[in-house]
Parts: structure tokens; C-alpha cells; sequence
């Protein structure tokens, strides 16, 4: 295979995560869509090595990921990288004019707060808790799944005005919600799509992104192979 | 009293709101800041206005605050305003640099989900529900102390390093902070700013700017009284 992606630069990033987990994965689709290369260290959520005292004094919070960069640790890393390397690879953010870069911050707050919420406990149900040997609970799925779907009826209207949630060109907002929708789209997210064309062609979009599927993939994603 | 904020501009904005929500709260500290007029259009939390078919044509998420800007109307609204308005009055964000920016939409993040979460309980369980005539769990008001003075012991060391938590100069970040500092220090906060000098300070010094007191003034911060 070979890589539509910009060859990789070393600035001897580290990332503490686990590619299995939804917010490791957006850090790892914004460093492939910029090109960056990274060096992957697992921190094993199952045995809640993120409340350790080691991971604690990389982020007090006790959450992954955390990338490092020299001596700055930081948590809430997207927004970082697509600001620091805004020359570089794809233009995640729009600063064509302050009213398009506001919207652009509304859209990354209606992910935050209507639709990763949602999203974000129906792959924990479907997703995850099976990989745990937990049951899943079929009535929180089928209530989440009706909130999602009134969610998603606002995005099949703005899809509607813009090819992308923010703007006409693929943004940080839109890889927000990749992997949520790529754990989805075995389950909950299949059925969603069926009345919602606009959605639909808007998920085969940023799926389709080589970026986005390598970050599917954990062996590639966390390990950086590409080639 | 003669104020020390700027005049007012008109550009007939309207605020769908609740003067005693948080969030409709950062929106007017945010309008203050920046000496831009608005008109209040009050919309019932109590009765549930806010679900109503005329609310939800104005939010299809169905929560207040709602601002129109002519034709276009928004909710996640102080970082829109904050860039629609970059050159006018308080410059609540910071574009030295893609490196500072970058730390300011970090701790952007740390406040919506490290420190709201726990405040916004906090508030709701202290100042709120006896407003409704609920009674307070304090069950729940102490766990959350507990989990808040762990964030506040982060936001002790770093600012002995930087005077306001992005960078040197008040921005947003330390804006979107009020509404609930505000409400807690009758209550939580008190305690927790007891052994925390430097948060101490850093409380005193935002609960202090001109317009963060007018946002407590329920009356001059819905119906915008200044002289």
C-alpha cells in the first residue's frame, strides 16, 4: 500500500494512552493528518494504571492521553497540535476570518456537549463493555440512541448548508467525532444514517479519510506503521 | 457610580436567557467585557420554557442561552463573541502566538471538564435548589468538595506560575470560572481558598473586574443598568 499521507517528522513526541481509547484515538488522527510521528506509551486503563502515582504526576487530572512535548505535559492536546503545526498538513482549524473561526468553536462545543456524551456511552455499552466481558445495558442503549438521533436530525439540516459541520473543508470538529462513529458503525450508528442522507455522505467522507482509517486500526494507529 | 467599562455599542443582539444560569451568566460578563448592548429576552427554566416548540425553533438542543446575531443564532456563544469582537474592549483571547493560543483552548477544556462538572453540582445542590425549595444532599456536596479541592490544588501550582490560568492576562478561560466561583463563595469556596493563597488571589482579582460584578447584580446584568 502506499501512503497518500505527508511523510512524518520527528519532534520527539510522546504519547502516554490507549488506542482503544476514543480520546487517545483523536490525538492520533490529528497527528496523522499533520504528519507527525509520535512514540506510543500504553497506560493500562484495566488495571487503572491511570490513577497511579506515576501517571498522576504526568496529569493530575488521571486521564489519557497525555502527549508530551519536551518539558510541557498536556492534556486537551488536539486544539494544541492543530494550533502549534498550523502550516503543516491538513488545515484542521479555519482562520480565514474571525466569524468562521467562531463557528468553528461553536460546532467543537456541540460535539463536546450533545453529541460525544450521547455517542460516548452508547460504544461504552455496545463497544466496550463486551471487549470487558460486561453485559450490555439494552435499555440505556435504546435511550441514548433516541437523543442521538435528535442530535443527529440537526446535523442532517446544517450538512444541508455546509459540506462539513464547521465550514465547507474537513476540520477539527468533524475528526472529533470519528471515533465514536467508528465504533458505532457496526451498531447504532447504521440504522441512524438510513433517513439521514445528508449524514450518511457526510460519515462516508471523513471515514473514508486515510488518516482516519489507520486509526482504526490499533496495530497501525498506536504503532505508527505505515507504508 | 461612574462605571469604568467601556460605552455601549449597539448591534442588536438579543440574549434568550435566565440572569440566574451559569451559562447565561458567562455569555453577559462576556457582553460586558466587551461594552456591547443586548436585549434580554427572559425564557422560564421553572416552568420549562426552554422545551417548548418556540424555544427549541430558537435551540434544537433545547437550553438557554440562545444569542441572535441577525439571521443567525447560536448557542455555545463566548467564544464567538470573543472572536467576532477580537479588536474591541477586554481582549479575552490571546494571539501572541499559536503556542499561547493553544494553552488557552487547553484550559478552555480543563474548566468545562474538570472544574464545571463539580461546581455546577455544587452550585445546584448549595444555591439553587433552595432558591427551588429542594433540600441540599449534603451526601453529594461533600463528595464533590473532595474531587473540587483536587483541581484547585492543580490550579494552586499553576498559577505560581502564570498570574491568570492561560497566560498572564485575564482571558477567557478565567471568565468562564465566575458564574460559579461567584455562587460557591458563600458556600464550597470559602473553605477550599483557606489553604491556596495564590487561587485566593487569582479569585479575588476576577470576582473583582467591573463587569464580573455587574454579572452578580441579577438586575443590572439581564437588563444591562450601568451609570
Amino acid at each position: 500500500m502506499v501512503s497518500n499521507l505527508m511523510p512524518k517528522s520527528d519532534f520527539g513526541y510522546k504519547v502516554h494512552g490507549d488506542p482503544f481509547s476514543t480520546n487517545t484515538r483523536r490525538v492520533l488522527a490529528v497527528l496523522l493528518e499533520k504528519g507527525l510521528s509520535y512514540e506510543p506509551i500504553t497506560v493500562d486503563l484495566k488495571t487503572g494504571e491511570h490513577k497511579s502515582e506515576a501517571f498522576l504526576s504526568l496529569n493530575p487530572f488521571g486521564q489519557v492521553p497525555v502527549f508530551e512535548d519536551g518539558n510541557v505535559k498536556l492534556c486537551a492536546i488536539t486544539q494544541y497540535i492543530a494550533y502549534v503545526h498550523s502550516t503543516r498538513g491538513t488545515q484542521l482549524l479555519n482562520f480565514q476570518s474571525h466569524k468562521t473561526m467562531a463557528t468553528l468553536t461553536m460546532w467543537m462545543e456541540i460535539e463536546a456537549h450533545q453529541f460525544d456524551p450521547l455517542a460516548s456511552i452508547l460504544t461504552w455499552e455496545q463497544v466496550i463493555k463486551p471487549i470487558y466481558g460486561l453485559e450490555t445495558d439494552h435499555a440505556v442503549v435504546e435511550e441514548n440512541e433516541g437523543s442521538l438521533e435528535k442530535v443527529l436530525d440537526v446535523y442532517e439540516k446544517r450538512l444541508g448548508e455546509s459540506r462539513f459541520l464547521a465550514c465547507n473543508t474537513f476540520t477539527l470538529v468533524d475528526l472529533h467525532h470519528l471515533p465514536n462513529i467508528q465504533y458505532l458503525l457496526g451498531s447504532s450508528m447504521e440504522k441512524m444514517l438510513e433517513n439521514r442522507p445528508k449524514v450518511r455522505m457526510w460519515v462516508d467522507e471523513i471515514t473514508g479519510r486515510e488518516a482516519c482509517k489507520m486509526v482504526c486500526d490499533q496495530e497501525m494507529s498506536w504503532y505508527g506503521i505505515s507504508g
